[in-house]
């Protein structure tokens, strides 16, 4: 074999499902770039499960020992996994327990070294903690670093590596070291926030940096991987596949070191300062992958493995059963449509046609009889507590709720039923700023994958989804095509089910204010000085649009609610450690969202 | 009028409801300690609402304009109010709107001098914000004192007042000043934690100390206010009332200031080293208190005004009944008996015994069709996914479930048709660890007013209130020597309605267990390793501790879910921030709270 082609080898070795029977013959491929040679385990742990993770970890360190490495490397906290919220206050036991893994895997290890992320208690402080990465080799724990200690480097056979764990410590290194190992654990957007720093230091120091990071979500996190090497010209060398646990191969000293996965889409997508645009389609590949990981983690790591949830024949519950599908097996998916009698005929026959193309399981259950029961019940309790309490509404939406409402009782009746499966939740990230969800029902569930993803995306999303899949077109064009709405509601005006436009505003409107608050920090008044997309488009008056802007703020006010008690869902497209980017008290829902002159205030104060 | 008199008048005037006709009077009565006197403003602000806040600010310190002080104080962030979470994300004006509001309040001040607490702009860096305190004085902001700032002090009429803004900036204090002010908006446990080290600080500066501290409820956030003085021996000179908004008055120079709520309830129940007991007797006027400002400050921050909860004839809805009725009066609460076909008949009159006690809304909506509409079509649909797939329970919780969440549609149905009105839930802390209770059920609501106080402790709560409430013994005695149940199914051993306990463990355990996780920071083993307080009375077995410890470990690791989607709810016991004392991952539920042995890491490892 060829040196090229030996090289391949190694690479295609290292691109999926890595396969430990082929050892030898890695390590013959390998022995004449040995020498330096670097095994980066881009980890996907389960937090808090100190036996999953040592197991994980002992393996690719065996691995590594194997193919005859020098060194192999774990991202930041790799024992423990990150984030790992208050585990320390409720299992005061936990940091002691991380460390005696540790001192087992460390008895493990041969010639190779290996760098841990692990929990360290602080030297001044017992009762402190710190992230540490512990160097083990040779049976024994060679050194611990902290994250705080500067310039820690350790040296193996004759190479001097500087090990920084985290973003915060690249500044001002001691430039005296063969490599520069950075440890962390960021989630994606943190992450390729790092990339240029990181070129530019290499470049500087004229010395490679290995960067290995954390894959796989936990909770609302999304850790997407994407470990990276930069040669000692700020060059990548080697970069690693995203959104997957993958152990690599670099060597520094002659550019053994491959590219699984460009960072161009990345860079593409992560450019904030663009204007607002319909135009999502460079960012769907990993929207997709991002939901995708989501829900296989959040599933597998609780040890879920089936879904079930309304399919409406709408856009949100239609992306939610192809995402679901594509996470678990279409086998272990259950779509049910539960028509009430608003439901049209198009609604329906769009979901079964949809679970159809999917190879979802499917059932219909018609809610009439529950809704009936809950009305003629409510009627009768209304008119007894009318007799009490003033303040009945004209026109409510009780009605309305108690439809999803029903449709939330089967699907967690279906989950308390039959093992290890879980309700969905549909809701999007539209509907959840404006409120427009219904408590304990279409935003109630163990799960909300679609819950950080706006309308508008949303749409482009399917189309993506019906070109890109293997299965082509498996969504139903008139899906696609209808307007949203919950159909909870008969549009007086026109007889037909209230569009949720019609009650809101234009989604394009709605997403473009959702963009310019999460992207671009801007208040009230930056909106309506600024032009909107939809205004060029539809030439708006301006009345028409501080009316949209009122209506959006008010609502967004009043939402906060629902927000707190959302499912767990996966950061998208917000860069937040929270369940959704909102964690304002609820009670500052009176919170003034327009700026006023001193002269309105003065008044104000003197009224 | 003699002194002693007069200084009662004056004390008298500050104690409630603080009446601004008197002004003339109380100048009068304050013109021999005039020189130095301070009046303390302990404020209950509506976070983000500047108008409010702002308004208030200038009503106090024109009263202390007009009735002659050299000076008035507020909390820290008075005029944003404290926690305001990521307000300034999502507004990005609301930090300049802040200080326009400062601006129009410092023009109208006069010669009395005003600390007002605000949000300001770092200096060095425009985009960090910092928490300051302007003194206001003579139609202008003389100055700004930042938190950071170490030793700031401002001349006031001849006396130097040293500023000390939150809880971290008492050490190292200069000495040199008449006065010092410490503006706080610390949480209860918080507060409590800091009298010892202030008593030391006056005593060894010889220089009295003045704190104000914030008062109110946000969202789970429990401020009490206990606004304090120490005189220069360190003796407590003055002590606000407790969670009230009050205005009062003090001059550290000549014994000006009275103790209006004594500080030793509050030593006592904040001792956290003593062993578990049930006594929680000292405890209980404190917790009664937090939860009904917490009921209060919810509602009537957001808008609220009414609440409907089912009544079950348990002791949680029945806490809960007597204390949304202190605290939003009893017309403005509706409980609704929903009976199924377990429910006893006992529960069904003990339920309507006790809303006639406290003179609340009542009505009986049994809810049996809704659940046999449910039951007949679920029966269907399990079925039909049987035949798809497999695991289906042989014995499941569904149909217990459906009577719950039946409720909770009822429940909110109240809600969407009547204005300004509130679903309770009822679950309780026990419960709440236990995951022990509904989701759409029972867990369900707009407010959750007893979910962090323990089962064990409600019952000592219901015993009090019978005793201390104006009207005795509203809760029926049968009520509270009622072994607790959800009511859902029927033991199959006794052919009664199935007890908590019998499903889970005594709750006297339960709550040792959550007593010593929370105060004691104990883990399993630690548990293991003492002796229970059940333990001396029962003499149960180690087997037994083991099973029940084993079980309620599982079962808390798995109620995370549960407890992420909790209504929001008010710290009673948790000295902590989030909703609950709970924010580990929710895919860290397979931790393991054993600690392990060396020999069983290695042996696990080489598996």
């Amino acid at each position: 074999m060829n040196k090229n082609d030996s090289i391949k080898k190694i690479y295609s070795l290292c691109e999926h499902d890595y396969n430990f029977e082929n050892e030898k013959e890695l390590k013959e491929l390998l022995a004449p770039y040995k020498e330096g040679a670097i095994g980066i385990a881009q980890l996907n742990p389960i937090v808090g499960n100190l036996e999953y993770n040592a197991k994980k970890i002992l393996k690719y360190i065996k691995h590594a020992q194997n193919i005859g490495l020098d060194l192999v490397v774990f991202p930041e906290l790799a024992l423990v996994g990150y984030p790992f919220g208050d585990i320390l206050n409720r299992y005061p036991n936990f940091a002691d327990e991380n460390i005696k893994w540790l001192n087992q895997i460390a008895k493990m290890t041969e010639k190779t070294a290996a760098f841990v992320g692990f929990v360290d208690f602080d030297t001044e402080n017992k009762d402190k903690i710190c992230s540490s990465i512990a160097i083990l080799q040779n049976g024994v724990i060679q050194k611990i670093i902290k994250k705080s200690d500067k310039n820690a480097s350790v040296v193996i056979n004759n190479k001097k590596y500087l090990i920084v764990s985290g973003d915060n410590g690249l500044e001002n290194i001691d430039r005296n070291c063969d490599v520069i190992i950075n440890c962390c654990a960021s989630i994606a957007s943190e992450n390729y926030n790092q990339f240029q720093i990181l070129s530019l230091l290499s470049k500087k120091y004229s010395t490679p940096i290995v960067r290995v990071n954390q894959v796989g979500a936990i909770d609302n996190f999304s850790f997407d991987g994407a470990s990276v090497v930069f040669d000692k010209n700020g060059e990548v060398q080697a970069f690693a596949k995203t959104f997957e646990e993958q152990f690599f191969i670099v060597n520094p000293d002659n550019n053994l070191g491959k590219i699984y996965q460009s960072t161009e889409m990345y860079n593409q997508c992560h450019q904030k300062d663009e204007a607002f645009s319909l135009d999502y389609e460079k960012d769907l590949e990993r929207t997709y992958k991002t939901v995708i990981q989501g829900i296989k983690d959040y599933f597998c790591k609780n040890g879920f493995k089936r879904a079930v949830l309304g399919l409406s024949g709408g856009l949100d519950s239609t992306v939610c059963a192809v995402l679901l599908a594509d996470a678990l097996g279409a086998e272990n998916v259950f779509g049910i449509s539960m028509p009430s009698k608003i439901t049209s005929n198009e609604s329906k026959t769009d979901a079964q046609q949809l679970a159809q193309n999917l190879g979802i399981n499917f059932a219909t259950l018609p809610i009439k009889d529950i809704v009936e029961s809950a009305n003629t019940s409510l009627q009768g309790l209304f008119s007894n507590i009318e007799s009490r309490w003033s303040g009945r509404y004209k026109e409510s939406y009780t009605m309305d709720n108690i439809q999803a409402r029903s449709r939330a009782v089967i699907l967690w009746g279906v989950s308390n039923e039959f093992d290890s499966c879980l309700p969905i939740a549909t809701s999007d990230k539209s509907e959840a700023y404006m409120g427009y969800a219904t408590i304990n029902g279409d935003m109630s569930g163990g799960f909300a994958p679609i819950a950080d993803i706006t309308k508008t995306k949303l749409f482009a999303l399917a189309r993506w989804l019906n070109k890109n899949r293997e299965v082509k077109n498996a969504i139903p064009e008139s899906i696609i095509l209808k307007r949203p709405g919950a159909e909870l509601a008969i549009d007086p005006n026109t007889g037909k089910p209230l569009c949720a436009e019609d009650a809101l505003m234009p989604y394009e409107f709605m997403d473009e204010v959702i963009w310019r608050i999460e992207n671009k920090k801007e208040c009230y008044e930056d909106m309506l000085s600024s032009e909107f997309m939809y205004e060029r488009a539809h030439k708006i008056s301006k009345e028409q649009k501080i009316l949209w802007l009122d209506k959006f703020y008010k609502r967004m006010n009043v939402a906060l609610y629902k927000w707190s008690i959302l499912p767990p869902s996966i950061n998208v497209d917000s860069d937040i450690s929270e369940k959704v980017e909102y964690k304002k008290p609820i009670i500052s829902s009176k919170i003034n969202f327009q700026s006023r002159t001193e002269e309105e205030i003065r008044a104000n104060l003197n009224s």
